[in-house]
């Protein structure tokens, strides 16, 4: 036997996230450029930081050796007045999607079962099967979460749904009367993780505020993170908001300091900073609508998408474009580990990252 | 049944890991001006950081919208070339403690044992009960490691042990020849964790450096941090050194933003500055003699530390110490957690933060 042999079997079983091109990595294995590279791959928002993270970050700087507020204090603070819920019903991630790692430790055991969508975010199946879990996949409804059929997925095993609102890659969403219903049927012990990772985009006026559902549902931890409108990709910072109970239980298996000192910093700025996350959004409003209009121009085929991102349909040459592109300097994200083989997803830009995909797009479907 | 009877059982029963106080909170608690206090709770680097780490941050600063090089490539090139190890053989945590994660994630199942001594670092033990470990604990001797008791411990069900060198709290270290006569005794299969968080400040000719031993030991995970002798507590970068296959399957369950991208410009910036290290060492080497004869005029005994911290004995009265000294606006570490209650833990601070400390005891002492 080797040690490899001794190894958790749900370790070893395991294939790791595959995150987005980076920018240098294209540069070292094209031979291009770094400046002359448009990044589209990670859904980043492309209007740069907002002034007030870079005040605060470099303000912080001269106590670079002391350990972060493991507790998030501040942090804590700005975000339950601006949610209106207590700062005892916050948890701090290193992103959010540690908040997902706190769920799935807290409530999975070997053989549990967790339920996610069909084409939803990678991460949730990979922490569920880190911890023995099983995962029941359901299929999606054009695209978006069938929540109807995820309600009536949940077996006496399932211990939690993962809900994607709105989904990524896919950019779809779900109405405020799909998830009533949804939240209603799940039983009261099965945790409901309601990520919102791309909340602030969305303007649809049957659109939900997950936290609105938080007095009725104790089972429910809505997810947010400052990577996306707020962004701070950069620096891993998310949240979960739910009952105080299950804010305790993450907590516990919370690592004492997952929120670096800049990261609190720069997240609590940007919180103050509300122009500028009206203007992220603006930008993307823009940029989607730029996208839309490109694709049709194209004729090519997208999924209407309320994110800062879109998947627009390649048939059977997803890799191919995905390739030429990287060739044009142009990263985009390549979703057939989502089960869509024949989309890519291309991140909301500026307006000149746009013109440069598309271009680049154009060619390669006209050359 | 509520919504808690259905969580994980080990998950349940534990309890958070307690960080030393941070200076704000004892600001709040006590009405203090935050530059009146001396903090000297959590072994951090009172050299304050790296000019190099400053103005690498400052650089990156304009990127806080992209994710971080999730393979963080970088720094492992610098890491590899200067410990002359492969690249792929260092895994890199949001701080050292993440390795401890890891490695518990990879090889303990329910019900699988860890082995650990007496008064080490409280995280091994949560790690491993977070898991549904089950922990051995073998006493300590002279308040270090008993490495052979701790051979002896290993059961048919171990999975992991844990060998703290230098050790905290203690301060205590084992030599070249213990380790040696360890690491040959240790089944080929169970996998060793041995924490060189402090290895930058011993001096001790016989103390061995762990990464010697990986090309005997593929069994072998060594960590390291940059949150100690290169002052970046703040920004929680630490790497495990192993063989490629034990880093490979660290990495699996790794999540893939885990340092960012600040974080890994000022660990690669600080690596290049061996000036500043060698400046925090001998700021400590300085520190640590000043507080033992600090300690020696107040008939006060202490344990030899060869870390940057060191253990003061207060036999009877360590809590009513540890409140007089906070209410003084000096944050020590109460040690009872780690089985020592009749000690405190201090770290070493400049000069004048350490005459400020040997002060406050003394009027307590002698009050």
């Amino acid at each position: 036997m080797t040690l490899l042999d001794h190894a958790v079997q749900a370790v070893k079983e395991l294939r790791p996230y595959q995150p987005g091109k980076p920018i240098d990595e294209l540069a070292r294995e094209f031979g291009l450029a770094v400046e002359d590279i448009v990044k589209l791959a990670s859904n980043e928002n492309p209007l740069g930081p907002s002034p007030k993270a870079i005040t605060a970050i470099e303000k912080a700087l001269k106590e670079l050796t002391r350990y972060p507020d493991g507790n998030g204090f501040n942090l804590k603070k700005i975000l339950s007045e601006k949610l209106e819920v207590a700062p005892a019903q916050i948890t701090l991630g290193n992103g959010s999607s540690d908040i997902l790692e706190f769920i799935v430790k807290c409530f999975v055991n070997d053989g549990d079962e967790v339920v996610v969508s069909q084409h939803a975010f990678a991460i949730y199946g990979l922490v569920a099967k880190m911890q023995g879990g099983v995962v029941t996949q359901v299929p999606a409804k054009n695209w978006g979460h069938d929540l109807e059929a995820m309600a009536a997925a949940i077996s006496d095993k399932t211990k939690v749904v993962f809900v994607t609102n709105p989904n990524n890659p896919t950019g779809t969403w779900n109405t405020k009367a799909e998830v009533d219903a949804f939240l209603a049927k799940v039983p009261k012990h099965v945790v409901v993780l309601l990520d919102e990772a791309y909340f602030e985009y969305v303007h649809k006026p049957d659109y939900p505020n997950g936290i609105d559902y938080l007095k009725d549902y104790p089972n429910l931890v809505v997810t947010r993170t400052f990577s996306k409108a707020y962004g701070l990709a950069s620096l891993r910072v998310g949240y979960g908001i739910s009952s105080e109970e299950l804010a305790d239980l993450m907590n516990r298996v919370r690592p004492p300091f997952n929120v670096d000192s800049l990261a609190l910093a720069a997240a609590e700025a940007t919180l103050k900073d509300d122009a500028y996350v009206r203007q992220s959004i603006q930008l993307n409003d823009d940029g989607m609508a730029q996208l839309e209009q490109g694709f049709d121009q194209l004729n090519v085929k997208w999924i209407p998408s309320v994110g800062n991102f879109i998947c627009f349909e390649v048939t059977g040459k997803a890799a191919e474009i995905y390739q030429g592109l990287l060739e044009k300097g142009v990263i985009v994200r390549p979703v057939a580990g989502y089960e869509m083989p024949d989309h890519l997803r291309v991140s909301i830009g500026t307006y000149e990252e746009n013109e440069t995909f598309l271009l680049a797009l154009k060619s390669l479907l006209q050359g």
